[in-house]
């Protein structure tokens, strides 16, 4: 009863903080807004910040219809503009065209706390656009403008080491997506002097990092991860020793700003950066993930493709029919007892499980297969990691088995992990071929198909 | 002969720069491109500023051209969200009546001095726009662009004091647009405890003020200039004198940002700042020239006012003729003996010259009836410095005689100088009766007509 | 074998280091080396950082025997001085007299690194100190020269917070003294808005904190240690709710800055500055261990005072016993049952073991009688925590008990801990009257005895 | 009448500032002053601020009498030192001949400002010392501390340049000792990319520069002061022309450190620095004024010299009497017609007039000569800035005739300026041949002699 009524309490406010919202966002848009809008976008922000519920996804859906351009005046303006391609015709046309809610989005970032809002708000509304389709149109009009502010001309690059606040190390404790940092003291491994952490902060959110990328300095290529990661692993002192910088994490912190591409950017101009600090540094290159192996190694029918030729497609096939034979269909658990033992520690001349060289090689192949075929949309099957790394224009350089034998390694992809090269000379021309369907790998990956 | 051969060589030279800067502006708005946007847009940079005269016209006509949007596709998609008002035909609609030049802006920008580049290219750009309409829309795409990178929300507030970088006082002095700064010992004056100059910087220029205002801090609301700007005036240093914060400059510095509003935000933030700091300080107005009168007054033939009464347009046409019979029809040397008196310093005792007090009334009655008729448009005959703290929200508080006996001051305005009132509660209805033609006077100014 | 062969080349190196770092000593102090003496003081610090073991002590013998004053000619000129008080001579006689190590040790500091450097020698000579006596000169050098360049004036005052480099938050927790800090959640606790923690740095060693103190900011003074510490204890964010400030740990971080008053200054140089930031904290005091108080109860055999009347005595002589018969003689395991309860969170209910009451009011008096005694001078058997804040000027204001039920507290003080009251009115009365003997205690403690 | 009331009314406040004065210093010795010093410091700071004339010449006086060492007591610890040489003894010795003021002033110290007043009383105490000998010792303790607390260790190198703050560019003109800054333009020259402006800070004193050097990066080593200064010669911005740094001017900003070596630490700091940013550099070498040289030669009536031949001698007495017959014993006007004609810019064909070169030379010769003779010690006639060149290590490299045309170059060195080179390898064994009476002189400066 008296839960009730204090939620009744709670509605009743967030209803009257919407109505205000909403006022402060019209007048915004007004001329008699315009010569008060920080003051009015600070009172709307407000406002916004104590909505939830049901009073939140009202605001979107009034986002969404109120905000709209005025579909006969474009029109009637995309007439005139067919018939005269005068430079006015063009600028009203533009400018009837472009929803009215970026105008107010620029507004209200005119607030104090304007931007790190809109950031949030932007979170909020992805979160309403997996239920609510109508809300396409004002997630686009957030990504255009996000994307535009967080040009990477705008960008800061930092990096993160030991002498960085412990306010900004425990937000890369937290936002670490693909390699879990344990504790402190994990995270000081990371900071050593063979190991560099850098970030993109806006000058805006000094606070805030908005992707950061974690490389490690090494004398050679890796092929697993546990070394790179493992706390007691002496770190390497002495720069002449670095000859590749391996990027091996990168995360993004800010959810608001999906599909504002900040990654490709953090990973070339770290990269620039670190050739000027270690000029003898030739390699950059990852050691990434493959999270889509094991489910599309469990669930994949026959093998296809334009590109093999068919003996070749019949030896793959061979291959992966082979490894369901050893394990009576469940690839649940393979790799399992060869990785068993290496966390165990065992010698290295233990009698390995029979068919565990014959299982790595052909996961090897099929890992390449499934990647190499690679699309770059969005909507396919495809993993996203060699998504990310072949858009932007490196190359797939090596397949590693054993790599990952933590639980979450084992389970997506069986243990493996993948170098990819980033050369700044090819770069267009891979992230050209690639966007027609064409995956640039090297001469050891195309041998294993 | 030889420099025949040598402008020669530098043509041909400039032809091959813009050759290039072509090729890089298309690459970068295409998928190849995409992939490594700031190495091509750092070197499109550097082809474009080598660029100059001919080839530097060539380039924004052919910004002009070839990056507006496709007539036909605009057309057909602005048909399609006439007929479905969906999201996905909105989003399709927005994107193809942007032109492609923002975009291209957009990647130019993600170079290392990107943004620094894009302000100077716009400053040229309108050095062309005057005697070249054609490039309107181009013009427009940058100033919508700019208006949202130089948004307020990004933008840093520095106060500039002694204790300020040489090279950032150096530019102060360089741009100071209202009232001359005469070398450094001018300069410092402007520095003093009762002084105060704040500034606003973008993150990504920190050398670079944008626009700076200068502020005295005063026991009351000052009726002249000269006192303010006197170096060897003693400097207040007790803040609890301090009950009016006069703003007396206000300069841009940066000529690429014309038509981005950042004085309104300018002036408000610091009045905020100067509160929080001072918090007696209750009154926020300006010392402002009339640039606009002397050259209204020597032009208007009769004064007609729909607002006023007749009794009263009779009384100010008197005032007019009375003035001018005095003169003889030259109104040229007005004030000139009172001027030069008060210059010398003679004694107030000293007969003033016959018909100066009836001057001088005269000359702020018809400065008053030619405020209080300040329209809000850009092409009208209004003064542009009325017009600007009028459209902030201002109220036209006071017309000051002898205020200004500088010899620009007395050309422009026979000496006048003005007083806007910023009174925070007022601003947003000021601003709104302003648009609607209405001008807020003070009752001491309607007196006056 | 080869093990001794090792070690003769150690040795010989070591030996060809001293010889060449006593050389440059020597150098430093002529003529000759004044010209260049950075570059030689530099020299001179790389050999002694490659000292140890027996190369080290006879450094440091060194340091004692050659770079004493020549007693003959010291003796010569007191002898002018007391003849005639002139300035000539008094210039000739301090000149003399200062042991030449001090302007070594000047010289020394020259080099880049040389303070660190300076400081750590003296770590290293205090070690050598407690087996000889001989160098106590030497040492007195470096105490004089130290205390003056690591004067207060010299010192700056840092707060350490969530937002310091994480490498001088680990340096605060390996140094924490008093109350251990259990790795990074444990420190995070004490870094939140209701906690403070100030260094002194000194200007050249920035990344070196000299000494830390820790603040808790409580609505009332602190009865018991564990509240403070527990890291599940809500912060309180109000800052109006702070009336006291209780300073619970104080740690020196440079062993070779021993003698060198530093504590003192940082506690009244926080309490200003905390009083300048929360006007309203009226109450700085300390919540304190009794380091000697087990031991001191453990052996007493009679209480005796000239202060306090034979009645008194005789009373707290009961209690004394009391104390001794219900535990058997044994007082290590005093007050464990009323720990252990309340360690275990047993309802206050529950009844209390016999005695326990008597045990505690027994302690407290006693407690109290022996910090009543607590005398200046650095070679008694009192308590030196006690020591130190009396010495400071504050006044014995509370004893506490079941304050401190760790393992640790338990041992050393039988649970007890003790407020000292810092009121800056009474300092300068304080110090004096605990200097001639007489130690300034609150009506409340003085009413225990 | 009324004056004589105000000045007695200044003279009563005066007095009873110093006895307050008194009154904290007498306290801060005290045990009782000892723990609340930093207060009671503050305060004698405030008293010791207001006080001049006869009241200030009070204090130093009683600085002397009050704050001497006990004779007796010195002597009897000195007889005991030397009966037996034992740490203890020499402890207690060396505590007892050190004057109380030192502790003094360590204590004063400890205020908020402490530093920068004690720099100031020393000032203030050199100004009493012309006059009154008994101050020596006094003098003398203020001398011992300040060396030690502005030990070069303890003190920051700053580059001063156009990005430096306009406070402290002022304080740069406001103390250019040698070759005089004409404003804010001339300032500018001397900021430039081939110059440089380097000063010592120390970290107390934040805003005040020690003393500073300004250096001009040059292809060769140079021969005239005017070039270097001259506003409108271009700058060289490529540093690959730079191969000599010509050190042009030093300046003390501090006269309350007088006595207290800063400048050769400061030249050889700058030379490293130099040496790291340009490793081309090889050369470093000064541009230096002989102000004693007129005086002089306008004095000397023989020359001796044990260390030159009587033939050498004899020639060199002939070039002073042919220089004296020529101007008729007057020599003031010496060198004016050339400089007169090299500032009127005539140019080199015109007729020297008659003498001219065999003055030139004369000078050379005789400039020469005096500089070989520069004595260490303080109270010879020797040139001031031959003797500090030469007692850091420097080398005497060439005499230039014209060098410097100004009216004070020309009055105090008949324009003649010299080059001393600084050369790492050499400084050690030139100082120590400086120190026993010999000047280290190119070869082609003892060709001239």
């Amino acid at each position: 009863m008296l839960e009730r009524l204090q939620q009744a309490r709670r509605d009743a406010r967030e209803r009257s903080d919407l109505t205000r919202l909403l006022g402060h966002c019209r007048k915004l848009l007004t001329e008699r807004g315009e010569s008060n809008s920080v003051a009015i976008a600070t009172q709307a922000i407000e406002h916004y910040r104590r909505l939830s519920g049901e009073a939140l996804r009202e605001f979107f859906d009034l986002l969404a219809v109120e905000f709209d351009p005025d579909p006969g005046e474009v029109l009637r303006l995309a007439e005139s503009y067919a018939a005269t391609r005068s430079p006015e015709n063009l600028v009203r046309l533009s400018r009837a065209a472009e929803p009215p809610r970026q105008e107010l989005l620029r507004r209200l970032n005119r607030a104090p706390e304007g931007t790190g809002t809109i950031v949030a708000m932007r979170a909020q509304l992805l979160q309403r656009l997996r239920s609510d389709h109508r809300l396409a149109a004002v997630d686009a009009d957030f990504e255009h403008l996000l994307g535009s502010w967080f040009n990477p001309g705008f960008l800061k690059l930092v990096q993160v080491d030991w002498t960085s606040p412990a306010v900004l190390l425990e937000k890369i404790i937290q936002h670490e997506a693909v390699h879990e940092i344990d504790g402190w003291a994990d995270l000081r491994r990371r900071m050593e002097p063979d190991r560099r952490c850098f970030a993109f902060f806006h000058p805006v959110l000094p606070n805030e990092p908005l992707i950061f990328v974690e490389v490690a300095l090494l004398p050679s290529m890796p092929d697993a991860i546990a070394p790179l990661l493992d706390r007691n692993h002496p770190a390497q002192a002495d720069p002449s020793r670095f000859k590749v910088a391996a990027f091996y994490s990168i995360s993004n912190c800010q959810p608001g700003l999906r599909g504002v591409n900040l990654g490709n950017f953090l990973i070339k101009r770290v990269a620039e950066r670190l050739h000027e600090e270690f000029p003898r540094l030739k390699t950059f290159c990852t050691l990434s993930p493959v999270p889509s192996f094991a489910d599309w190694l469990a669930r994949v029918e026959g093998l296809e493709s334009p590109r093999l030729k068919p003996a070749v497609l019949a030896d793959l096939e061979r291959a992966l029919q082979g490894l369901r034979q050893r394990h009576g269909g469940d690839l649940a658990k393979l790799l399992s007892p060869a990785a068993a033992a290496t966390q165990r520690g065992e010698a290295p001349g233990e009698a390995v499980p029979a068919g565990v060289e014959a299982d790595e090689l052909a996961l090897r192949r099929l890992c390449a297969f499934h990647l190499i075929h690679t699309q770059p949309g969005e909507a396919t099957g495809s993993d996203p990691v060699a998504r990310f790394h072949l858009n932007n224009g490196a190359r797939l350089e090596r397949v590693n088995t054993r790599a990952d034998l933590s639980r979450k390694g084992l389970r997506q992809s069986h243990g493996l992990m993948v170098n990819y090269l980033y050369d700044l000379e090819e770069i267009e021309s891979n992230h050209e071929r690639f966007v027609h369907g064409e995956v640039n790998a090297s001469r050891a990956v195309r041998s294993l198909v």
